[in-house]
Protein backbone atom coordinates (compact mmCIF):
# COMPACT_ATOMS: atom_id res chain seq x y z
CA UNK A 1 0.00 0.00 0.00
CA UNK A 2 2.83 2.27 1.19
CA UNK A 3 4.77 1.81 -2.38
CA UNK A 4 1.47 2.35 -4.01
CA UNK A 5 0.99 5.92 -2.52
CA UNK A 6 4.89 6.90 -3.22
CA UNK A 7 4.04 6.43 -6.96
CA UNK A 8 1.20 8.12 -6.99
CA UNK A 9 3.02 11.06 -5.12
CA UNK A 10 5.95 10.80 -7.62
CA UNK A 11 3.53 10.90 -10.70
CA UNK A 12 2.00 13.62 -9.43
CA UNK A 13 4.94 15.66 -8.60
CA UNK A 14 6.25 15.08 -11.93
CA UNK A 15 3.12 16.43 -13.31
CA UNK A 16 3.28 19.30 -10.91
CA UNK A 17 6.52 20.47 -12.25
CA UNK A 18 5.57 20.20 -15.89
CA UNK A 19 2.65 21.83 -15.06
CA UNK A 20 4.54 25.03 -13.57
CA UNK A 21 6.70 25.03 -16.73
CA UNK A 22 3.51 25.69 -18.89
CA UNK A 23 2.59 28.17 -16.54
CA UNK A 24 5.43 29.95 -16.90
CA UNK A 25 5.81 30.05 -20.88
CA UNK A 26 2.13 31.64 -20.63
CA UNK A 27 3.05 33.93 -18.19
CA UNK A 28 5.71 35.03 -20.08
CA UNK A 29 3.17 35.72 -22.73
CA UNK A 30 0.70 37.36 -20.75
CA UNK A 31 -2.06 34.58 -22.00
CA UNK A 32 -4.77 33.43 -19.51
CA UNK A 33 -5.36 29.98 -19.31
CA UNK A 34 -8.51 28.19 -19.03
CA UNK A 35 -9.00 24.22 -18.55
CA UNK A 36 -12.48 23.03 -19.44
CA UNK A 37 -13.79 20.13 -17.43
CA UNK A 38 -16.66 18.13 -17.74
CA UNK A 39 -18.77 14.54 -18.44
CA UNK A 40 -18.73 13.43 -22.05
CA UNK A 41 -21.32 15.69 -24.39
CA UNK A 42 -21.71 18.65 -22.02
CA UNK A 43 -21.00 20.49 -24.41
CA UNK A 44 -17.49 21.55 -24.29
CA UNK A 45 -16.38 21.52 -28.06
CA UNK A 46 -19.48 23.28 -29.01
CA UNK A 47 -18.57 26.56 -26.88
CA UNK A 48 -15.27 26.84 -28.08
CA UNK A 49 -16.85 26.50 -31.29
CA UNK A 50 -18.86 29.32 -31.05
CA UNK A 51 -16.35 30.97 -28.92
CA UNK A 52 -14.14 31.06 -31.53
CA UNK A 53 -16.42 32.15 -34.16
CA UNK A 54 -17.82 34.45 -32.43
CA UNK A 55 -14.70 36.25 -31.04
CA UNK A 56 -12.67 35.75 -34.21
CA UNK A 57 -11.83 39.67 -34.88
CA UNK A 58 -11.09 39.99 -31.71
CA UNK A 59 -9.10 37.36 -29.63
CA UNK A 60 -6.45 34.90 -30.93
CA UNK A 61 -7.23 31.96 -28.81
CA UNK A 62 -5.13 28.57 -28.87
CA UNK A 63 -6.37 25.59 -27.87
CA UNK A 64 -5.63 22.20 -26.99
CA UNK A 65 -8.51 19.51 -27.45
CA UNK A 66 -8.04 15.98 -25.84
CA UNK A 67 -10.22 13.08 -26.54
CA UNK A 68 -9.46 9.66 -25.53
CA UNK A 69 -10.21 8.33 -29.43
CA UNK A 70 -10.48 10.41 -32.45
CA UNK A 71 -9.01 13.85 -33.06
CA UNK A 72 -13.03 14.84 -34.01
CA UNK A 73 -13.16 17.79 -31.41
CA UNK A 74 -9.95 19.22 -32.53
CA UNK A 75 -11.25 18.99 -36.40
CA UNK A 76 -14.34 20.55 -35.22
CA UNK A 77 -12.83 23.75 -33.39
CA UNK A 78 -10.51 23.96 -36.48
CA UNK A 79 -13.45 23.93 -39.04
CA UNK A 80 -15.17 26.86 -36.95
CA UNK A 81 -12.17 28.96 -37.63
CA UNK A 82 -9.63 28.39 -35.02
CA UNK A 83 -5.83 28.44 -36.53
CA UNK A 84 -3.82 27.56 -33.37
CA UNK A 85 -5.68 24.25 -32.55
CA UNK A 86 -3.80 20.87 -31.46
CA UNK A 87 -5.77 17.95 -30.45
CA UNK A 88 -4.29 15.05 -27.72
CA UNK A 89 -5.40 11.58 -28.41
CA UNK A 90 -4.79 10.00 -24.91
CA UNK A 91 -5.25 6.58 -26.51
CA UNK A 92 -7.72 5.68 -23.21
CA UNK A 93 -6.12 7.41 -20.73
CA UNK A 94 -9.40 9.16 -18.82
CA UNK A 95 -7.65 12.87 -18.43
CA UNK A 96 -4.85 14.82 -19.92
CA UNK A 97 -1.52 15.42 -17.77
CA UNK A 98 0.75 18.04 -18.00
CA UNK A 99 3.18 15.85 -19.79
CA UNK A 100 0.79 15.54 -22.96
CA UNK A 101 0.13 19.30 -22.57
CA UNK A 102 3.34 20.22 -22.32
CA UNK A 103 4.19 17.82 -25.51
CA UNK A 104 2.67 19.67 -28.58
CA UNK A 105 2.40 23.38 -26.40
CA UNK A 106 5.67 23.80 -28.96
CA UNK A 107 3.87 23.41 -31.74
CA UNK A 108 1.74 26.48 -30.93
CA UNK A 109 3.28 29.90 -31.81
CA UNK A 110 2.19 31.37 -28.63
CA UNK A 111 3.49 34.75 -29.29
CA UNK A 112 0.92 34.91 -31.46
CA UNK A 113 -1.92 34.31 -28.57
CA UNK A 114 -4.13 36.01 -26.52
CA UNK A 115 -6.48 33.29 -24.62
CA UNK A 116 -5.10 29.83 -24.38
CA UNK A 117 -7.55 27.16 -23.91
CA UNK A 118 -7.34 23.13 -23.15
CA UNK A 119 -10.36 21.16 -23.54
CA UNK A 120 -10.21 18.07 -21.81
CA UNK A 121 -11.51 14.60 -21.68
CA UNK A 122 -15.01 14.15 -21.05
CA UNK A 123 -14.48 13.04 -17.41
CA UNK A 124 -16.06 14.94 -14.22
CA UNK A 125 -13.86 12.44 -12.33
CA UNK A 126 -9.82 12.16 -12.82
CA UNK A 127 -9.15 15.86 -14.41
CA UNK A 128 -9.85 16.76 -11.33
CA UNK A 129 -6.50 16.05 -10.35
CA UNK A 130 -4.05 16.78 -12.87
CA UNK A 131 -2.91 20.87 -12.58
CA UNK A 132 -1.88 21.56 -16.87
CA UNK A 133 -0.32 24.67 -16.03
CA UNK A 134 -4.12 26.72 -16.05
CA UNK A 135 -5.03 29.33 -14.54
CA UNK A 136 -8.38 27.74 -13.97
CA UNK A 137 -10.83 25.36 -14.61
CA UNK A 138 -13.84 25.73 -15.81
CA UNK A 139 -16.49 23.49 -15.49
CA UNK A 140 -19.35 22.75 -17.03
CA UNK A 141 -23.07 21.09 -16.41
CA UNK A 142 -25.88 20.52 -19.00
CA UNK A 143 -29.19 20.88 -17.28
CA UNK A 144 -29.93 17.58 -18.92
CA UNK A 145 -27.87 15.41 -16.37
CA UNK A 146 -29.20 17.13 -13.26
CA UNK A 147 -28.82 19.24 -10.24
CA UNK A 148 -27.20 16.58 -8.53
CA UNK A 149 -23.55 16.47 -9.77
CA UNK A 150 -21.99 19.30 -7.52
CA UNK A 151 -22.70 17.02 -4.54
CA UNK A 152 -21.67 13.56 -6.39
CA UNK A 153 -18.92 14.55 -8.00
CA UNK A 154 -17.56 17.44 -5.33
CA UNK A 155 -13.93 17.09 -6.41
CA UNK A 156 -13.99 18.56 -9.60
CA UNK A 157 -16.18 21.38 -8.43
CA UNK A 158 -14.39 21.97 -5.11
CA UNK A 159 -11.16 22.66 -7.88
CA UNK A 160 -12.83 24.58 -10.65
CA UNK A 161 -13.30 28.45 -10.02
CA UNK A 162 -16.01 28.47 -13.02
CA UNK A 163 -19.21 26.67 -13.54
CA UNK A 164 -21.03 27.09 -16.20
CA UNK A 165 -24.60 25.75 -16.51
CA UNK A 166 -25.49 25.09 -20.24
CA UNK A 167 -28.36 23.76 -22.38
CA UNK A 168 -30.65 26.03 -20.26
CA UNK A 169 -32.73 25.87 -23.45
CA UNK A 170 -33.91 22.23 -22.38
CA UNK A 171 -34.83 23.47 -19.02
CA UNK A 172 -38.54 22.89 -19.10
CA UNK A 173 -37.81 19.00 -20.41
CA UNK A 174 -35.38 18.57 -17.36
CA UNK A 175 -36.17 17.97 -13.73
CA UNK A 176 -33.42 20.62 -13.18
CA UNK A 177 -33.65 23.58 -10.44
CA UNK A 178 -31.18 26.35 -11.11
CA UNK A 179 -31.15 27.41 -7.47
CA UNK A 180 -30.28 23.90 -6.20
CA UNK A 181 -27.47 23.17 -8.65
CA UNK A 182 -26.40 26.66 -7.74
CA UNK A 183 -26.72 25.78 -3.80
CA UNK A 184 -25.34 22.09 -4.35
CA UNK A 185 -21.88 23.91 -6.08
CA UNK A 186 -21.67 26.73 -3.54
CA UNK A 187 -22.10 23.78 -0.70
CA UNK A 188 -18.94 22.40 -2.05
CA UNK A 189 -16.99 25.68 -3.22
CA UNK A 190 -18.25 29.40 -2.06
CA UNK A 191 -16.00 30.88 -4.63
CA UNK A 192 -17.71 29.76 -7.96
CA UNK A 193 -18.84 32.19 -10.25
CA UNK A 194 -21.64 31.16 -12.60
CA UNK A 195 -22.94 31.31 -16.05
CA UNK A 196 -25.92 29.88 -17.70
CA UNK A 197 -26.30 29.77 -21.35
CA UNK A 198 -27.35 27.90 -24.35
CA UNK A 199 -25.01 27.03 -27.19
CA UNK A 200 -27.97 26.38 -29.40
CA UNK A 201 -30.03 29.30 -28.70
CA UNK A 202 -27.41 31.70 -27.79
CA UNK A 203 -29.23 32.55 -24.89
CA UNK A 204 -25.88 34.00 -21.82
CA UNK A 205 -23.34 33.61 -24.60
CA UNK A 206 -22.45 37.91 -24.95
CA UNK A 207 -21.81 37.54 -21.19
CA UNK A 208 -19.37 34.66 -21.16
CA UNK A 209 -17.88 36.47 -24.04
CA UNK A 210 -17.05 39.34 -22.20
CA UNK A 211 -16.17 37.99 -19.76
CA UNK A 212 -13.41 36.08 -21.95
CA UNK A 213 -12.25 39.66 -23.25
CA UNK A 214 -12.12 41.45 -19.60
CA UNK A 215 -10.40 38.31 -18.41
CA UNK A 216 -7.61 38.74 -21.13
CA UNK A 217 -7.68 42.54 -20.63
CA UNK A 218 -7.16 42.35 -17.32
CA UNK A 219 -4.27 39.81 -17.75
CA UNK A 220 -2.64 42.12 -19.89
CA UNK A 221 -3.39 45.56 -17.52
CA UNK A 222 -1.51 43.01 -14.35
CA UNK A 223 0.93 42.59 -16.52
CA UNK A 224 1.90 46.27 -16.97
CA UNK A 225 1.28 46.88 -13.84
CA UNK A 226 4.06 44.72 -12.40
CA UNK B 1 7.70 2.47 -15.96
CA UNK B 2 8.10 -1.56 -16.15
CA UNK B 3 7.30 -1.38 -12.45
CA UNK B 4 4.17 0.99 -13.08
CA UNK B 5 3.09 -1.96 -15.67
CA UNK B 6 3.42 -5.35 -13.46
CA UNK B 7 1.44 -2.66 -10.61
CA UNK B 8 -1.30 -1.96 -12.25
CA UNK B 9 -1.41 -5.85 -13.75
CA UNK B 10 -1.18 -7.15 -10.11
CA UNK B 11 -4.11 -5.00 -9.75
CA UNK B 12 -6.19 -6.33 -12.33
CA UNK B 13 -5.90 -9.64 -11.81
CA UNK B 14 -6.55 -9.42 -8.08
CA UNK B 15 -10.31 -7.85 -9.28
CA UNK B 16 -10.36 -10.32 -11.85
CA UNK B 17 -9.95 -13.31 -9.10
CA UNK B 18 -12.51 -11.23 -6.81
CA UNK B 19 -15.05 -11.14 -9.71
CA UNK B 20 -14.81 -14.40 -10.45
CA UNK B 21 -15.78 -15.22 -7.00
CA UNK B 22 -18.31 -12.60 -7.46
CA UNK B 23 -20.04 -14.32 -11.09
CA UNK B 24 -19.19 -17.78 -8.67
CA UNK B 25 -22.07 -16.92 -6.12
CA UNK B 26 -24.08 -15.51 -8.29
CA UNK B 27 -24.20 -18.15 -11.14
CA UNK B 28 -24.74 -20.66 -7.85
CA UNK B 29 -28.15 -18.47 -7.18
CA UNK B 30 -29.11 -18.50 -11.07
CA UNK B 31 -29.15 -14.79 -10.82
CA UNK B 32 -28.22 -12.77 -14.00
CA UNK B 33 -26.16 -9.61 -12.93
CA UNK B 34 -25.84 -6.58 -15.20
CA UNK B 35 -23.56 -3.62 -14.72
CA UNK B 36 -24.83 -0.15 -15.47
CA UNK B 37 -21.97 2.61 -16.53
CA UNK B 38 -22.76 5.63 -18.17
CA UNK B 39 -21.32 9.36 -18.16
CA UNK B 40 -22.68 10.97 -14.98
CA UNK B 41 -26.12 12.11 -15.90
CA UNK B 42 -27.37 9.97 -18.76
CA UNK B 43 -30.36 8.64 -16.60
CA UNK B 44 -28.65 4.84 -15.05
CA UNK B 45 -30.95 5.52 -11.80
CA UNK B 46 -34.23 6.94 -13.22
CA UNK B 47 -34.14 4.01 -15.21
CA UNK B 48 -33.67 1.76 -12.32
CA UNK B 49 -36.08 3.17 -10.44
CA UNK B 50 -38.80 3.13 -12.97
CA UNK B 51 -37.68 -0.70 -13.32
CA UNK B 52 -37.63 -1.41 -9.91
CA UNK B 53 -41.12 0.13 -9.45
CA UNK B 54 -42.55 -1.50 -12.83
CA UNK B 55 -41.08 -5.02 -12.22
CA UNK B 56 -41.59 -5.31 -8.32
CA UNK B 57 -44.94 -7.86 -8.27
CA UNK B 58 -42.58 -9.97 -11.06
CA UNK B 59 -39.24 -10.01 -10.20
CA UNK B 60 -37.05 -9.35 -6.96
CA UNK B 61 -33.73 -7.17 -7.98
CA UNK B 62 -30.89 -6.55 -5.87
CA UNK B 63 -28.77 -3.59 -6.50
CA UNK B 64 -25.24 -2.08 -5.60
CA UNK B 65 -25.63 1.46 -6.31
CA UNK B 66 -21.75 3.72 -6.65
CA UNK B 67 -20.99 7.08 -6.55
CA UNK B 68 -17.83 9.18 -6.09
CA UNK B 69 -20.11 10.77 -2.99
CA UNK B 70 -23.20 10.79 -1.26
CA UNK B 71 -25.55 8.20 -1.03
CA UNK B 72 -27.99 9.75 -2.89
CA UNK B 73 -28.60 7.18 -5.74
CA UNK B 74 -28.62 4.31 -3.40
CA UNK B 75 -31.96 6.86 -1.33
CA UNK B 76 -33.50 6.94 -4.85
CA UNK B 77 -33.96 3.43 -5.67
CA UNK B 78 -34.78 2.60 -1.94
CA UNK B 79 -37.53 5.13 -2.34
CA UNK B 80 -38.22 3.85 -5.57
CA UNK B 81 -39.18 0.13 -3.57
CA UNK B 82 -35.97 -1.55 -3.97
CA UNK B 83 -35.25 -3.71 -0.44
CA UNK B 84 -31.82 -4.84 -1.23
CA UNK B 85 -30.15 -2.02 -2.20
CA UNK B 86 -26.91 -1.01 -1.00
CA UNK B 87 -24.70 1.93 -1.80
CA UNK B 88 -21.00 1.84 -2.39
CA UNK B 89 -19.53 5.40 -1.90
CA UNK B 90 -15.87 5.33 -3.61
CA UNK B 91 -15.09 8.42 -1.53
CA UNK B 92 -13.28 9.84 -4.74
CA UNK B 93 -12.35 6.91 -6.92
CA UNK B 94 -13.85 6.85 -10.67
CA UNK B 95 -14.64 3.32 -10.64
CA UNK B 96 -15.99 0.34 -8.65
CA UNK B 97 -13.97 -2.08 -8.83
CA UNK B 98 -14.94 -5.84 -7.82
CA UNK B 99 -13.33 -5.21 -4.01
CA UNK B 100 -15.62 -3.01 -3.52
CA UNK B 101 -18.74 -5.30 -4.89
CA UNK B 102 -17.70 -8.26 -2.92
CA UNK B 103 -17.49 -6.17 0.22
CA UNK B 104 -21.25 -5.21 0.23
CA UNK B 105 -22.60 -8.87 -1.28
CA UNK B 106 -22.71 -10.53 2.01
CA UNK B 107 -25.56 -7.98 2.99
CA UNK B 108 -27.83 -8.92 0.01
CA UNK B 109 -29.37 -11.85 0.38
CA UNK B 110 -28.93 -13.27 -3.07
CA UNK B 111 -31.39 -16.71 -2.18
CA UNK B 112 -34.18 -13.68 -2.46
CA UNK B 113 -33.29 -12.21 -5.95
CA UNK B 114 -34.46 -12.89 -9.02
CA UNK B 115 -31.97 -10.27 -10.58
CA UNK B 116 -28.68 -8.42 -9.68
CA UNK B 117 -27.91 -4.87 -10.93
CA UNK B 118 -24.84 -3.12 -10.40
CA UNK B 119 -24.79 0.88 -11.10
CA UNK B 120 -21.55 2.32 -11.46
CA UNK B 121 -20.03 5.48 -11.04
CA UNK B 122 -20.67 7.72 -14.02
CA UNK B 123 -17.45 8.03 -16.07
CA UNK B 124 -17.63 6.55 -19.80
CA UNK B 125 -13.82 5.61 -19.21
CA UNK B 126 -12.31 4.34 -16.77
CA UNK B 127 -15.75 1.92 -15.28
CA UNK B 128 -14.57 -0.20 -18.52
CA UNK B 129 -11.26 -1.51 -17.51
CA UNK B 130 -12.97 -3.18 -14.31
CA UNK B 131 -15.18 -6.75 -14.29
CA UNK B 132 -17.26 -6.54 -11.30
CA UNK B 133 -18.44 -10.08 -11.75
CA UNK B 134 -21.25 -9.26 -14.22
CA UNK B 135 -22.69 -11.32 -16.85
CA UNK B 136 -23.01 -7.69 -19.17
CA UNK B 137 -22.52 -4.46 -18.91
CA UNK B 138 -25.18 -1.95 -19.81
CA UNK B 139 -24.02 1.04 -21.41
CA UNK B 140 -26.64 4.40 -21.41
CA UNK B 141 -25.91 7.35 -23.86
CA UNK B 142 -28.71 9.92 -23.73
CA UNK B 143 -29.11 11.69 -26.83
CA UNK B 144 -28.45 15.13 -25.59
CA UNK B 145 -24.72 14.06 -24.94
CA UNK B 146 -24.40 13.65 -29.10
CA UNK B 147 -24.29 10.71 -31.45
CA UNK B 148 -20.60 10.73 -31.72
CA UNK B 149 -19.77 9.15 -28.12
CA UNK B 150 -18.81 5.42 -29.14
CA UNK B 151 -16.33 6.32 -31.54
CA UNK B 152 -14.50 8.86 -28.28
CA UNK B 153 -14.86 6.22 -26.21
CA UNK B 154 -14.78 3.02 -27.16
CA UNK B 155 -13.18 1.28 -24.85
CA UNK B 156 -16.58 1.65 -22.93
CA UNK B 157 -18.68 0.37 -26.29
CA UNK B 158 -16.40 -2.26 -26.79
CA UNK B 159 -16.91 -4.71 -23.73
CA UNK B 160 -20.15 -4.09 -23.67
CA UNK B 161 -23.31 -6.41 -24.78
CA UNK B 162 -26.28 -3.64 -24.45
CA UNK B 163 -26.46 -0.18 -25.45
CA UNK B 164 -29.51 2.19 -24.32
CA UNK B 165 -30.31 5.03 -26.16
CA UNK B 166 -31.98 7.10 -23.36
CA UNK B 167 -34.15 10.65 -23.44
CA UNK B 168 -35.77 10.29 -26.61
CA UNK B 169 -38.33 12.69 -25.93
CA UNK B 170 -35.62 14.91 -25.94
CA UNK B 171 -34.14 13.95 -29.88
CA UNK B 172 -35.89 17.46 -31.48
CA UNK B 173 -33.87 19.56 -29.73
CA UNK B 174 -30.53 18.19 -30.32
CA UNK B 175 -28.09 17.42 -32.90
CA UNK B 176 -28.08 13.66 -32.68
CA UNK B 177 -29.11 11.44 -35.22
CA UNK B 178 -30.23 8.06 -34.63
CA UNK B 179 -28.65 5.81 -37.11
CA UNK B 180 -25.34 7.65 -36.82
CA UNK B 181 -25.11 6.65 -33.25
CA UNK B 182 -26.10 2.98 -33.69
CA UNK B 183 -23.47 2.94 -36.89
CA UNK B 184 -20.86 4.73 -34.64
CA UNK B 185 -21.63 1.97 -32.03
CA UNK B 186 -21.88 -1.26 -34.43
CA UNK B 187 -18.30 0.07 -35.58
CA UNK B 188 -16.76 -0.22 -32.65
CA UNK B 189 -18.84 -3.93 -31.40
CA UNK B 190 -20.71 -5.38 -34.10
CA UNK B 191 -22.69 -7.49 -31.44
CA UNK B 192 -24.17 -4.65 -29.65
CA UNK B 193 -27.86 -5.05 -28.77
CA UNK B 194 -29.39 -1.42 -28.73
CA UNK B 195 -32.69 -0.30 -26.71
CA UNK B 196 -33.77 2.93 -27.43
CA UNK B 197 -36.48 4.95 -24.33
CA UNK B 198 -37.16 7.90 -22.71
CA UNK B 199 -37.96 7.37 -18.74
CA UNK B 200 -39.66 11.12 -19.19
CA UNK B 201 -42.15 9.89 -21.32
CA UNK B 202 -42.17 5.94 -20.88
CA UNK B 203 -41.68 5.17 -24.49
CA UNK B 204 -39.62 1.87 -24.60
CA UNK B 205 -39.41 1.06 -21.37
CA UNK B 206 -41.78 -2.56 -21.67
CA UNK B 207 -39.63 -3.60 -24.30
CA UNK B 208 -36.71 -3.17 -21.87
CA UNK B 209 -38.55 -4.63 -19.48
CA UNK B 210 -39.84 -7.67 -21.49
CA UNK B 211 -36.32 -8.05 -22.16
CA UNK B 212 -35.23 -8.41 -18.46
CA UNK B 213 -37.86 -10.82 -17.60
CA UNK B 214 -36.51 -13.32 -20.60
CA UNK B 215 -33.00 -12.77 -19.47
CA UNK B 216 -34.23 -14.30 -15.90
CA UNK B 217 -36.04 -16.92 -17.32
CA UNK B 218 -33.47 -17.81 -19.61
CA UNK B 219 -30.76 -17.81 -16.98
CA UNK B 220 -33.64 -20.31 -14.60
CA UNK B 221 -34.11 -22.36 -17.85
CA UNK B 222 -30.54 -22.74 -18.25
CA UNK B 223 -29.73 -23.93 -15.13
CA UNK B 224 -32.07 -26.38 -15.27
CA UNK B 225 -30.67 -27.86 -18.32
CA UNK B 226 -27.49 -28.05 -17.19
Amino acid sequence: MSKKISIEKKVLSENDKLAMEIRAQLKKQQIPALNFVSSPGSGKTSLLEKTLAALSSELTIGMVAGDVQTENDANRLINAGGKFIKPIVTGGSCHLDAKMVSKVLPQIDLSKLDLFIIENVGNLVCPSSYDLGEDMKVVLVSVTEGDDKPLKYPGMFRRSSVMIINKIDMLELCDFDMETVRRNALQINGDLKFFEMSCRTGEGLDIWYDWLKSLVAQKKEHFLNV
